[in-house]
Parts: structure tokens; C-alpha cells; sequence
């Protein structure tokens, strides 16, 4: 059963109208929620970002907040979901065909949940990543549905045999085509501050409070492709990535470099340096764990 | 009737999924036809222009260019349209949400057509346009469905009173939140040069190659907010608008002055400067009107 509008139906049932401005603008907002243990997780901030996220573009709630959270818990409990994902939009609504906003149009809320389990492997053993040019709008920490270049630089990276793309403007450092990144530089953490060029992703905001009780000093602080090289810990972090170490980046392995010996067919040895997810990562992966309520 | 695929539909029996990739992340791409006495004004170009758009973003054609310039020829003849627009879309088609492209997903192809007059009033009497930062991503040549940011220019140009936004990128003029723009100054045309920053216009196209006809002397070179407010004369170009005279930017009129009289109740004169559309911009105009065949 899928949430439309004030209904649960089947997906099949739910017919999005050609003249919906989501479709041909993406004109609209959206959310993704963790469910662990049958609870939107971190829930009231998910809420507090879509309203915000609505409210930078103007697009008004067809109902209260209060209203949609309560058929955002029934969704998850019609569709008996444990451990997954929800996925929920809402669009300016239907409309004909023209820039200025409708006069009359009754936005457009949709969601729906899937079964998720959490990445542990990603999380234990990290993922390799590329750096891209972040071509993206100026907006980026109003949660649009203006997701193009996101899906062409996760496309770019998977083609470089990577599993994420790390995004900068002119140098800097900005966040991944899905998630924010975190480096670690002397024991320091340091992020994108969240301002326009950034996601102000839940899951970073919860990190940066666990950094704090772990004793881990944190910085708010931009920093460029050669600090990234350059650091000692990398990794992505988000709502479904949770804390997924970064452990090779342009080809290039990241922090500790150890080195794996190996012999090749004429047993002649081959030396091929290697990263390890660091220290900080495991112990923020660790707090993050307990935090959710979980087993790491 | 629309099109839906390949089919000819009423919109009610075209029902967009929810999992169609265009209406949760805007991922596909579209054109606006002209259709002027029956037919599709440029076609070749706005062809050759989707074509490219495709391309870009990596979506394949769920038929041939052919088979899909018979079906748009057929749209507009069932729907017996003499003079109006003709809208086409083309999504990455329906698969679970995950940026990576899909890997069996068949794109998903809309279109319709609606009667539209020419905008003969704003062509002679011109429109008042504001500046705004431009805040679209930088790939403004791909004809794509992320117009979020184009949304919110044009309805803030409409809540300051005007009725387009002139868009600038640090102070440099890209275009407008729909349609291209062009100035005048000392019997020069200036247009921005047709690179990733903006969308090149098919009507831009047809306008160089009538000031080449008419005379005029063109420079394909960006120009800033102050040669904006210090040209001779201002006109947007596009497919729906052809050649719309801008008569005040900012509130500031533009081009020759002239001074309009006025008594108030008091009898006193007032002065208002005003703004008419200048001699380069009519023979463009008139040249243009020849062109599609239409009296001006």
C-alpha cells in the first residue's frame, strides 16, 4: 500500500496525472526516512527539513504536519515494514503547463516504504569513490525534486568503477551525488558547513552531536580535493548509508597505506598499497550503532 | 488526445507511475514545437535539438527520430491544432527509485499539443523584466525537467510586478527564466554565446540568421547587468514569445527616453520617462513574422 494524497492505495491505483507540475518541472520536495525497529527514525527532523524544504519553494502542506506524520507512521504500520526505508514527496500539484505558480492547484503527496536492510559490508570493509565537478543549482540544501545531476554523477562514478561520487566547486568540497562526506585530518573532523552548497543531511547533524560526546573535535569547515588526498580518514555518512568508510578515492587509497604483498603467476612479488577504514570512523560508526538502537 | 508512448489517448488514460523516473527526480528531457497554419515551425531544429538533449543525459529513444516526427505530426492533425504549442517529454521510464540508471527501464514518452495565440500586445506594447542571480546548474544547455529554479525566478519577476526574469551569474547575463535574451547598443546585437550556460534557443537561432539577412551587425558575446541597463535596446526571443520587447529593467526604462506628461489632480505636470521598443528590434520582429509565413 502506497500513501496518495489522504488515501492508501495500491501503486497501481495511484495515477499520477500528466499535468502534475512534479512531472514536468519536479516541482516539489521530498524526504527519505530510515525505519529501524518499526519507527521512523530521527522522525521530528525529517519533519522540521520537509517543512523547510517546502517552504523555500512555497509549495504549502495539503494538511498539517501533525496530520502527515500521523499517515507517515500508518503507512509504515499498514505496510509492516521493521527495517527499511520511506520514501515521501509532495509536489505543487496538478496544473496546466506554465512557469508562475497555480492559482488553484492542491499539492501532490505521495509516499511509500521498502524493505531495507543496513549496508554492513560497505560499513565494515568502506567503498571506493571519484571526484566530480558539482554542477548542481545553488540551492542545494532545499531537499528538490531536481535530482538530474545527482543520478548523471552517481551514473559517472559507477562507470569509473566507483560506488559514489565525491562533488566539487572550483576545488572545494561539497558533499556526495547522495550523501555528505567527513574527513578526518590529525584527529580532526572536519565538514562542509551547512549552508547553499550543501544537503543539511540528518544523519551529519547526528554524527557531528555523537563527535562531540565521543570527544572527537569537530569542524565546521570547508575543504578542498587536496585535503581530501590528504587525509587520514574519509567517509560518506546519510540515512541510508548510515557511516560508510571512503577508503580509495580517484584510484588512489586513502590514509594508512598498507601494503598487500601478493605473488602472480611467476611468483614474482607485486606490492599493492591498501586503506583501512580508520579509527574515528570505527568509533563514530560504533556510537552511531548504539544511537540508533542497533547492533553494529 | 495526447500521446502516450505509442499510443494516442485522452489524458485521463494516461496515468504517469509513481516510480516513472521524470516524476521523482526530473530525469528526462523535453521541447516546446511552435505549430503556426498547422505545422511544426523548426522542426528539424527542435529535433535535432532533443536529439541532443537525449543524448546528453544518456536516455535512449523509445523509437526512431522518424517514427517519432510522424508521431508528433499525427498529434497535432488529430487534435486539428492550427496555431498553438505543441509539449513532449521523454523520462528515463519506470524503475525502483536508486539513482543509478536502471538497467531494463523503456523511457517513457509524452506529448500534447494546445491552442495558443501569438502574443501580439507584449510584442508591440513590450514587457518590464527584473534581474535575478541565476541559480540553475550549469549544464543550462540540456533542455531537461529540473526547471525549479526557472520556476521561482518567474514567479518572483511576477510577485515584483514584472513579467520575466533576466538572469544573471555574477553579474554577467545568461538569460531568462524562459526564453533568451538579446540587446542593442550602438546598432550591435549582443546575445550570450550558445554554451553550457544557457539554453540554445532555436528561435536565438533563427533571429542571428535574420540580422545577418537584415543587416545587422551581431556579436555572440556575454554582456553584463550595466550594459544591460545602458543598452539602446532589449528583446527576449523564444519559441512561444518570438520577439518580445523589454521596455524597463529594474524600473529603470529602457533605451531612449521619452518623457511622458501628465497632470495630476493639482494641475501640476509630472514627468515619467518612458520606454518604446526600438527601430532593431521591429525589423527583427517583422523579419521574423515573415519568416514563419504569419502577418506581424
Amino acid at each position: 500500500m502506497i500513501l496518495y494524497n489522504d488515501q492508501f492505495v495500491s501503486s497501481e491505483e495511484a495515477h499520477v496525472s500528466i499535468n502534475d507540475r512534479g512531472y514536468y518541472f519536479g516541482d516539489g520536495v521530498y524526504e527519505v526516512f530510515r525505519i529501524y525497529n518499526g519507527v521512523l527514525f530521527e522522525k521530528d527532523a525529517h519533519m522540521a527539513r520537509l517543512a523547510r524544504s517546502a517552504q523555500a519553494v512555497r509549495i504549502n502542506f495539503p494538511c498539517s504536519l501533525a496530520e502527515l506524520e500521523e499517515r507517515l507512521d500508518r503507512l509504515v504500520a499498514l505496510n509492516g515494514i521493521n527495517e527499511g526505508t520511506l520514501y515521501m514527496q509532495l509536489t505543487r500539484g496538478e496544473a496546466k503547463r506554465a512557469h508562475p505558480f497555480p492559482e488553484d492547484a492542491t499539492p501532490v503527496l505521495m509516499g511509500y516504504c521498502t524493505e531495507a536492510v543496513r549496508p554492513l559490508i560497505a560499513m565494515r570493509d568502506g567503498i571506493t569513490a571519484v571526484t566530480l565537478a558539482d554542477i548542481r543549482w545553488l540551492r542545494c540544501d532545499i531537499k528538490s525534486l531536481n535530482l538530474l545531476p545527482n543520478v548523471l554523477a552517481k551514473q559517472e562514478a559507477l562507470d569509473l568503477g566507483s560506488a559514489e561520487a565525491i562533488l566539487h566547486r572550483n576545488g572545494i568540497v561539497t558533499e556526495c551525488s547522495a550523501s555528505n562526506i567527513m574527513i578526518v585530518k590529525n584527529g580532526v573532523l572536519y565538514t562542509h558547513p551547512a549552508n547553499n552548497y550543501i544537503l543539511h543531511g540528518i544523519t551529519r547533524e547526528v554524527i557531528l552531536k555523537l563527535a562531540e560526546t565521543e570527544g572527537v573535535k569537530v569542524k565546521l569547515q570547508a575543504f578542498t580535493v587536496e585535503d581530501l588526498y590528504d587525509a587520514d580518514e574519509v567517509f560518506i555518512c546519510g540515512t541510508t548509508v548510515e557511516i560508510t568508510p571512503v577508503i580509495s578515492i580517484d584510484n588512489q587509497p586513502v590514509g594508512t597505506k598498507w601494503d598487500k604483498l601478493e605473488l602472480n603467476d611467476s611468483n614474482d612479488p607485486t606490492h599493492t598499497p591498501i586503506s583501512q577504514p580508520g579509527m574515528i570512523t570505527r568509533t563514530l560508526q560504533n556510537a552511531l550503532s548504539r544511537y540508533i538502537g542497533v547492533d553494529a
